[in-house]
């Protein structure tokens, strides 16, 4: 009886993987081959400022696409939900995976101040719905395989296949964690990672975000010691900012919406008048680092999210890149939403640390992950995810910093489909 | 209106943290000054084997100690709840934190193969309930007090904060885990952990567990590269052996008591029985490496926690700490149940290594957070206790391992008290 047991449910984990390891190869693969594709057209891009005067015109050419290829193109919900997730209603179709890629390749060419892993989400997402409808699943498994598709595209795009497992698990509800999908998220999040290492290597890409990691500083003493109260102390300050400014993103974008919507009442133009307003930020600002990724940025000193580890210091850095995301995303340019929370969560921790007397890089590691963490409400993905890249000899402060930005950040995330399981206050 | 909210929400706060902090302060003290102790009392066994003769002894006395100064001797449930949990419905008193502290001690005095977890959450719940107490707390008050404590005892025994907050969560139900407790669980472990180190330093209590860190072995390069798939898949294995052995040390202690119960009617009696049963077992196995917490053995290569992560391997080192721990929990000892699980996981990762052709000290400690993870089903708090104890360079490893031990233990963990919100399969 246990032995049958048992045969039944390995010959059910063999399904599952059979169904799951094509899934995350391909998301893989796709992931690596959207991060290289990014890499150069953002070099491609700091060599050619010009192609900023085509932003306008680029939105606006990629939202008729978008309108007469699919007819997805309205924005459902209350804020952006990734595709994944409209998918349960929606029924994303499989055309939308090579329609994201190429919207995110043209936002990020033309310099629309976007991220990467909402495009990373929706293609991962629209491959699990398409295998989920080859395979004829009920609402039930399609739903597992979705969120396996979600943690498979956050685990390969930004390399942590551990916080993508946490991702898929945590994103769905506010305050709770169910451990329905643990091991097909585990398992997808594993493999995508690993297919997209193999595949950054076989094609010549190099993380740029590499450049951020700062262990040799801190690894080792620390993490006998324990952490110092007094510094801890400090990134609970810090961690406070984090959280305003992460409502301030998420409540931001909503706002730019509506705000859009009222001033041009076509939709596909609006993407013309976030062109126009970022040029206009460009002018205002007089600086170029605010367009698009941000990971590194045109001049060795710009402000940049690899900068924002090193010895400069940059005050408003993270304002002005807010206001920029804020019009890319607001006026309906197609990206990421996360990518921008690392540069303004890091910007803000560089902008902090001379204030609050604390190591510059431990307050942009602590505010890169918990921007994140409080406008996503994963203060856990993202506390695991700072281990990883980072590593965890200061764990117990990105812990804090992202606790203290998810418990301030209120309940209106990033995220419109999150369901309030545990109220906060 | 919004101002005054958040002046509502920062006094509330305020007086949340003016019960806490006592709380957290007073666990940390406590633990150190257990920590101590037991290190004291271990190493004096070591040097006077013969007191392992008054086993039997000692045990009877405590249980007749137990009898008389409290009715709370009956255990109660389907397992050994943490007395942090009865506490909902027996009102644990105050005095249960000098007789925890001063059972286990005796336990380890004489040698019985016990943990010292299970201690500090009773000592930790002890505190929590007394203050509840004082402060007239209401239900959901108690129980967010008492998970604040649990947090603090382990985050403070184990000087891993931040798994310490993740097991105030996620210890309580089995497949979900709420955020309703996660900061002040955060802000006790935070504090306890820090008072712990402090007063460590001043009592000059040195962790024995500080020389199995390996992080030299693997830190950086791997971290860059990602996990090798091959050696995942070895560690997929070996996280079926720890789920398989996680699952007879639950089930088994249960057995054991019920076993010892059929044996020996007059409960206070048992631990006689436990005693000359240890006494036996040493006798067969001719070694005293299995007694007591077994961080570090008595002789520079006996089998101990600290040896499984060096260049020597131990076959069946894991089987044997597993039948004398059934044996001491089975009969009745006080102590913890978290320890030796430690010492059966590294051991069981030391055996497999050279089977599986895997480091050693990679297999030892996914074992030492693996087996942990599938008895009591917090596969995120072992994750993460990894990374604080071993460093995150190998962090989807260890993430691998407990996870699939979780998946494959089954629904009936060690704490009967674990609600099934979401079933495995």
């Amino acid at each position: 009886n246990d032995l049958k047991r048992s045969r039944h449910l390995v010959s059910r984990f063999a399904g599952w993987a059979l169904v799951l390891a094509p899934l995350a190869v391909a998301t893989g693969v796709l992931g690596a081959l959207f991060l290289q594709t990014l890499k150069c057209v953002t070099l491609w891009r700091f060599h050619h400022g010009w192609i900023l005067w085509g932003l306008p015109v680029a939105g606006v050419a990629v939202a008729l696409a978008y309108r007469f290829v699919t007819g997805l193109f309205q924005q459902r919900g209350r804020t952006g939900a990734p595709a994944p997730f409209k998918a349960f209603g929606d029924g994303a179709p499989l055309v939308m995976v090579p329609m994201a890629f190429g919207a995110a390749t043209i936002s990020h060419l033309f310099g629309a101040s976007v991220g990467r892993e909402g495009t990373a989400l929706q293609m991962a997402g629209g491959l699990a719905d398409g295998l989920a409808r080859l395979c004829r699943m009920d609402a039930r498994r399609r739903k597992l395989i979705i969120l396996s598709g979600v943690s498979a595209g956050f685990g390969a795009v930004f390399g942590t296949p551990v916080a993508g497992t946490l991702f898929g698990l945590e994103v769905t509800a506010l305050g709770e964690m169910g451990y329905g999908a643990l091991l097909p998220c585990a398992f997808t999040a594993l493999v995508a990672d690993q297919t997209c290492r193999v595949t950054s290597a076989y094609i010549g890409f190099e993380r740029l975000d590499g450049h951020m990691s700062f262990q040799p500083f801190y690894s080792g003493h620390w993490a006998f010691t324990g952490p110092d109260p007094w510094l801890m102390a400090k990134v609970g300050v810090a961690g406070l900012a984090f959280g305003v400014v992460s409502r301030l993103y998420a409540g931001g974008i909503r706002q730019a919406r509506a705000l859009s919507a009222r001033l041009c009442a076509v939709q596909w133009l609006r993407p013309a008048l976030g062109g126009v307003a970022t040029l206009a930020l460009v002018w205002l600002c007089g600086s170029d680092d605010f367009l698009g990724l941000g990971i590194v940025a045109p001049q060795p000193h710009g402000a940049s999210v690899v900068n924002f580890f090193g010895q400069h210091h940059y005050a408003w850095a993270w304002a002005w890149k807010l206001l920029f995301t804020l019009v890319a995303l607001g006026c309906g340019f197609r990206g990421g939403e996360v990518t921008p929370m690392f540069f303004i969560g890091a910007g803000l921790g560089n902008a902090l640390a001379p204030w609050l007397g604390a190591p510059t890089p431990l307050l942009a590691a602590a505010g890169f992950a918990a921007v994140f963490a409080g406008a996503a409400n994963t203060p856990l993905t993202c506390t695991v995810m700072a281990a990883e890249i980072f590593g965890s000899a200061n764990l117990a402060y990105y812990a804090m910093a992202c606790i203290i930005a998810y418990a301030v950040s209120g309940h209106d995330g990033l995220y419109g489909f999150q369901r309030v399981m545990t109220p906060k206050y």
